[in-house]
C-alpha cells in the first residue's frame, strides 16, 4: 500500500520516545565526558533532515549549555581541504544513517585537528561513529520509509537528553514526551490536507527553537508531496520573500508557546493581510490568527519541536497520497547521500 | 520606468568593484587589530542576503584563515538571553541597512561577553556600526531599489578584502574584478529569461563558495518575480529535494571552475535526467551539460561567488519585468526588517 512505511514509522514515534527516555542513562558516560572536558564551542555538521536537527541543536546549546555554537559545511574539509584549530570545539556531526561520506571525512578531519567528536546516528556501527571519538545511538530502530520521520525525532529527543545530562539535568521537561506525541499524532489534518492538496507553493516558518519544524516540514513536503515547499525564518521572511506571498500560497507557521511562538504573531499577521491560507501548528495555535490550526500539547518551549513536526510528517504523508504521489517510493530518492 | 533603480544598481557594480580595491588600504586597521587579538573561532550573524554573504564567508574564514567558523542565530541571544562566553570568538555581523534591531542586540550581547566584534555594513553611521568594537564598510553608495544589489556583491568583496588583509594578502585575485564584473554583466540573459518566465518552480544550487551564489539567486528570484525559487547545496539536493524535480522544473545550477563546480556535475547529470530545464552559470558552465549557459569569466575560486550573481540579478530583473512584476515595487517589501 502507498505510503504504508512512512505511516508505520510515523505511528512509531511514541514508543521510540519512551524508550529514548527510559534509556537516558545510556548517556551519562559520554555526557560526562565531555562536561570533563569543558569545551568553549559547538560546532554542528549535518545534511538533510539532520541538516535541521543540527539547527535545532545549535539552540539547545547557546541557550541550555551556554556555549557559542555554530553550523559549518563540511565541504570546506572535504573540497577546499581546510584544516582549521579544532582545540576546545565540541563537534558534532549528526547523520541519521552515519554513512555520508562527506560528513565521516569532515569528521575524522576535525578530530585530526582537536575537536572532541561526537556521532549522532541511528547506526552505531557506522562509518561515522567509528570516525568519532563519542557516539550517540538515537535508538529509533531501522527507518525503510525513504522519508525520514521517526529518525528525525529521535534525533531531536536524543540531542536533548544529551545537552539536558551534559548540563546535569533530570529530563524533567521530556518525561511524558511519549504520551504527547500520541496525544499530538491524533490530531486531525484532513482540513489541512484538503487546503493543501491543490496548492502549489508553500512557506513554511518558525522562529527560535521552532525554526527547525519549519525547516523539517519544508522538506518533507517538497520531497514526499513534491510541493514548492521553502522554509524562512519569520525575521527573514519579512526581510524579503513576503513578496512572493499572495492567496495562492499556503503558509504553514509553527507557533507554540514561549518566546519564537510570540515572535511569529506579526508574520501570521502580515501573510494573511496579503491572502495566504494560513495553517497554524503549535501549542499556541488556538490563539493564532490563521485559517487553520492544529492544536499541539504545550511543552517548555525547547522540547516542543520534538512535537511540533508530528502533524506535518502526517500532512506531508497524507497530500502526498492525495496527490496519487507514493511516498515510499519517491522519485530518484536514496537514504545515503554519496556526496564526496 | 519599472525596474529603473534595479537596473541602475545593478549596472554600478563594476565601479563599485573598482571604488573598494583601491580603498583596501583602508581596512588595514582593522584586520591587523583581528590579526593581533588571534581569535580562534569566528562567529557570523546576518539576515536575507547578508546571510548569504555570510555563508560566503564562512568558507573563506575556513579555508584561507584555517579558524573554525559557523552561523549563528541571533535569536537565541534576542529571544532566549542566551550569554555564551564569547572569548577569543572574532564575531561578524554583517547587515546592509545596519538596523536590524535584532542583530545589533545580538552584537551587543556578543561584545559584551568578550568576543572581538566587527560591524559590516554599508551604513557607517548605524547602529550595528556603533554595536561592534571594529567596523567595515562596504561602500556601496545608497540603495534605492529594495532588493539589494550591489550591497550584497560589495559586501562579498569586502569580505574577501578583510580575510585576505587579515592573512596579509596583497588582494591579486581581485585586481581586476571590476574590469571582469563588467564582461558578466555584458553576458546575454534573454535566453533564460524566455525560459524561466513562465516557470513557477526553481532551484537553485551550488557547491562550496558558491552555495552562497545558489542561496542569494533564490532569494533574488523569488522577491522580485515571485517564483517559487528555492536554494539547495548540490550535496542536499541529491539528498532528498531532487524527487520533486521533473520537466516543470527550472533548475539553476553554479558551476565555476574548480573543487564547488567540480563537484557539481553529478547534480546536473541527475536534474537534467528527471527532465528538467537547467541553466549553468559560472566559469565553468561552458563544459556543463546544461540546457543553456552563462559564461562568467573565470577568477579564483574563492572570488567566483562576486561575479558568479551577476547575470542572476539581471535574469530576476528581466523576469520580473517579462511577468509584469515591477521589482522596484514588490509587495509589502521594506529594506530594512525590524523584527525583534
Amino acid at each position: 500500500m502507498a505510503g504504508e512505511r512512512m505511516a508505520a514509522e510515523v505511528a512509531e514515534q511514541p514508543a521510540v520516545f519512551d524508550s529514548l527516555v527510559a534509556g537516558r542513562g545510556g548517556l551519562a558516560d559520554v555526557a560526562s565526558l565531555i562536561a570533563t572536558r569543558k569545551p568553549r564551542f559547538a560546532l554542528l555538521a549535518a545534511r538533510g533532515s539532520s541538516d535541521h536537527a543540527a539547527l535545532y541543536a545549535k539552540y539547545l546549546i547557546e541557550v541550555l549549555l551556554q556555549l557559542p555554537a555554530g553550523l559549518v559545511s563540511p565541504s570546506t574539509t572535504t573540497l577546499y581541504g581546510a584544516h582549521p584549530d579544532f582545540t576546545d570545539v565540541l563537534y558534532l556531526s549528526v547523520s541519521q544513517s552515519g554513512g555520508s561520506p562527506d560528513l565521516v571525512a569532515a569528521t575524522e578531519a576535525a578530530r585530526a585537528q582537536g575537536a572532541l567528536t561526537v556521532a549522532v546516528t541511528n547506526t552505531p556501527a557506522s562509518p561515522l561513529s567509528d570516525a568519532a571519538e563519542l557516539s550517540v545511538d538515537i535508538g529509533a530502530g531501522e527507518e525503510l520509509a525513504v522519508a525520514a520521520t521517526k529518525t528525525y525525532t529521535a534525533t531531536l529527543l536524543s540531542l536533548y537528553l544529551l545537552v539536558d545530562a551534559i548540563r546535569g539535568g533530570s529530563a524533567a521537561a521530556v518525561r511524558d514526551i511519549g504520551e504527547l506525541a500520541s496525544t499530538a499524532l491524533a490530531e486531525p489534518v484532513e482540513d489541512a490536507v484538503e487546503r493543501f492538496r491543490d496548492i502549489e507553493r508553500v512557506l513554511t516558518t518558525g522562529r527560535g527553537y521552532s525554526s527547525a519544524t519549519a525547516a523539517e516540514a519544508a522538506l518533507k513536503l517538497a520531497e514526499t508531496s513534491y510541493l514548492a515547499a521553502r522554509a524562512y525564518s519569520g525575521a527573514d521572511l519579512l526581510h524579503g520573500p513576503v513578496a512572493a506571498v499572495d492567496s495562492h500560497t499556503g503558509v504553514v507557521a509553527v507557533t507554540s508557546r514561549g518566546h519564537g511562538g510570540a515572535a511569529m504573531r506579526d508574520v501570521v499577521q502580515t501573510v494573511r493581510e496579503r491572502g495566504a491560507s494560513v495553517l497554524a501548528v503549535g501549542s499556541a495555535a488556538r490563539d493564532t490568527p490563521a485559517d487553520l490550526r492544529i492544536a499541539i500539547p504545550e511543552t517548555a518551549e525547547e522540547v516542543a519541536p520534538i512535537l511540533e513536526i508530528l502533524p506535518l510528517q502526517r500532512l506531508a504523508l497524507a497530500v502526498s497520497l492525495a496527490r496519487g504521489v507514493d511516498p515510499d517510493n519517491p522519485r530518484g530518492l536514496h537514504k545515503v547521500t554519496r556526496t564526496v
